[in-house]
């Protein structure tokens, strides 16, 4: 991590209630070094060693994440509203409403990450707000999403969010109303037990919340018509007659997931250090939505335990295939877009996308089965990885059941580059092996690489 | 400014060259001083009072959005990318390249921006990055995102942007080879003499450039296809034949606007505080490239001196049309999508967007002219504004002309929004102003919100 990380976070603290601290850098805060041991405990109850070089640091950078995550705890939207606030005429009351004086201003689309208060994975936020002036007064437009993230940078749930963004500008901006609209996505991964038969998984998690004040109070209310109209082609799907009786239950898949009879109970020193990390960020871990999250974090990370699934892989994984003859009767065989779920060993975080394969494969053979690769992905995925690794194992398995020509690309996208200091919204990574003689002819990987299908038209 | 800003500000410096300033906040800094006070002197020039409200704290906003722009002078991108280099076993180099020994690593659309070195606007960038590992280590893929910004916040033209964040990724990291594409879009402002004329403006100037090392040195070379056909669906039309020849001159729309003519020679006083502003950045202002940036600068910023533009409105702004009676016969007529270019007032840098009315208008009264509207819409735009205020202004004047019912909606891109601390790329604001009876209908104003078309598909 960089240096400007922990100078990001020292500016907290110097606006913060940790004034003493103001001489200590990030990383030798009593907060900091508590969360490290927690993770250490947590990569040891893994069955990893600690010490292995991809590890190392990973304790410190799960810390400074988890911290700067949740840095909207000691911000205060006082201070980032007021100075911003700027006096504009408006009209006379009998005549409209515009800029300043009653016309609606809208911000859409703002790109915010949040945690999830049930099981600390990051979910991502699309942020519509609006409000109506009043006082004659406008506030700056980036300070909107500014407030958005002191609350987006908490352990959350879309409800909570969404009316903690309302009720905080309509406190601190004094308008005639605010509305807020949020999209949220939670990432949702496979069931471990189902992996090899639900093929159908949905990835996500979908919330859509909304939350208003003053005039925007009532969801019947002809302004609330208005905002939706200037949103129309964002995807919201907010019926203003339905709006008012949505049930909100919790969204978590983990609070409906059936994993945990093969895993069996959580390590409770695992869960302790949970428990501890919580209360390090400044949480207060028997708040009742945070009772249960340890364990079903825990659980959660269990999944990454690599033995679990090598046992299920073996049981798959049958016979090695005759070597295919390298001569002209081969063709490129392509297997596209095999989902793919893992965990980043530097971040402790998600990362998911789809991998492609293409071998080499005489005409008489039968190529290997979608059901098989698809076996080997999920195998090398659910571990604590590395994206380039994960490519080279996955060629290097598919090259010994065939023997020889084998090309992978694995097109992810990285938790780790949204949900820390970077927050690179949209960006995307991609990684090639190439095996035999896709790493001598460059005609065969154009053929292979000019069949991958545009990512945009699929994927979330 | 948040309180985030300043300590985001003090950690570089903390890790600078001026430790002996820790303890100044970033707005007592001397480099802060100077470009406050050379602001105020761009301000007068314009004919501003720099005691009224909105514009107060601007030299202050500006000050500080110039320092956090070019804080990549400061950075160094051995400490990004030390410790992050991490080993992966890669394969028998007679067998093939994969993670770690060959393999290519790509990390897609990394949204950037940057400040033009010609004329001091931001740019924007998206940028792509390959890379082929060796010596069986691979980067932390959040670091090419890293060291691209350091050279991002950085007085820049494109090709040197692409070779710096080459060079330096292929010296801190230590590939086979690094490749970078970067498709970068600078903001065009009509000519303000012909901004009644030339209807068909193009708002952007696009560039791609790209930059290789090592095994991409070659543009010929086939790994540079491997990489092309992972950004195909990017946008990004490289035809590697002629990648070799392409000449590049100076993109900045500001080298060949001819506009200088009426305004006449820039302000000698405006064109010192620029240069003194460009000292204060840590660059020197005698580079080549930054000899004439001075007085582009202030001419580009002269087009928003409101005087210069109210005597042609004046010209093209007929007569007062009759009053339209109050009566059933009247339909609304609309005129959507009326382009504007403004200049926020809060942080001396451009917004621009759509402009759409409705209006009810009897049905034997001839409509307002598009012309006359989009008159009405420039003569707003080209002054130091707020969105919320702009919309309001063309609500009233195209009420003056028709003695009523009035619905103007604005929608816009603030680069405010993506060219400070809080970099949110992507998102748009939208401002609504009603008068007469679309201020108490919700019918009316509900038919007119719904034939605004989808912004996605149009504007850039």
């Amino acid at each position: 991590m960089s240096a400007l990380d922990e100078g990001h976070f020292n500016a907290e603290l110097e606006n913060g209630v940790k004034l003493n601290r103001l001489d200590l850098g990030i990383q030798d805060q009593p907060e900091t070094v508590a969360i490290e041991d927690a993770v250490k405990v947590l990569l040891q109850g893994l069955g990893e060693d600690i010490n292995r070089e991809g590890l190392k640091k990973t304790p410190l950078r799960v810390a400074k994440a988890l911290r700067e995550g949740s840095k909207g705890y000691k911000q205060r939207v006082k201070e980032i509203v007021q100075g911003a606030l700027f006096p504009e005429v408006g009209l006379d009351d009998a005549v409209g409403q515009a800029g300043g004086a009653g016309g609606l201003v809208i911000v859409r689309d703002l790109d915010l990450f949040s945690y999830c208060e049930s099981c600390l994975l990051p979910f991502q936020v699309k942020c519509q707000i609006g409000y109506v002036p009043s006082g004659q007064r406008v506030v700056g437009l980036s300070k909107l999403s500014r407030v958005a993230d002191v609350f987006a940078k908490r352990l959350q749930d879309p409800q909570r969010l969404a009316d903690e963004i309302c009720s905080a500008l309509h406190h601190g901006v004094m308008p005639a109303g605010v509305a807020v609209v949020l999209q949220c996505l939670h990432i949702q991964f496979p069931n471990i037990e189902s992996l090899f038969l639900d093929s159908n998984h949905q990835g996500w998690v979908k919330a859509v919340v909304h939350s208003g004040s003053g005039v925007f109070e009532n969801e019947l209310a002809d302004v609330w018509g208005d905002f939706l109209s200037l949103l129309k082609f964002r995807g919201i799907k907010l019926d203003r007659t339905q709006m008012k009786d949505s049930v909100q239950q919790c969204w978590c898949p983990s609070r409906y997931s059936s994993s945990a009879k093969v895993i069996g109970p959580p390590n409770r020193g695992m869960v302790t250090a949970v428990t501890s990390i919580l209360s390090s960020l400044g949480e207060d871990p028997l708040r009742k939505e945070l009772v249960g999250t340890p364990s079903r974090f825990v659980k959660w990370l269990m999944n990454f335990q690599s033995p679990n699934l090598e046992m299920k892989l073996n049981g798959v994984a049958c016979g090695r295939m005759d070597p295919l003859k390298q001569n002209g009767e081969e063709q490129i065989h392509t297997e596209l877009c095999l989902s793919f779920w893992s965990q980043c060993e530097h971040h402790l975080l998600p990362f998911y996308g789809v991998v492609h394969i293409g071998y080499y494969c005489a005409e008489e053979t039968t190529p290997l089965s979608k059901s098989l690769l698809q076996s080997i992905v999920h195998f090398y995925g659910f571990k604590l990885q590395v994206q380039e690794r994960l490519t080279r194992q996955i060629a290097e398995t598919v090259s010994s059941l065939l023997g020889g020509d084998v090309m992978v690309v694995v097109e992810a996208n990285h938790t780790c580059m949204i949900s820390r200091g970077i927050e690179k919204f949209g960006s995307s990574t991609a990684t090639i092996a190439v095996l035999g003689r896709f790493s001598t002819d460059p005609a065969a990987r154009a053929m292979f690489l000019k069949n991958i299908p545009n990512p945009a038209s699929g994927g979330s």
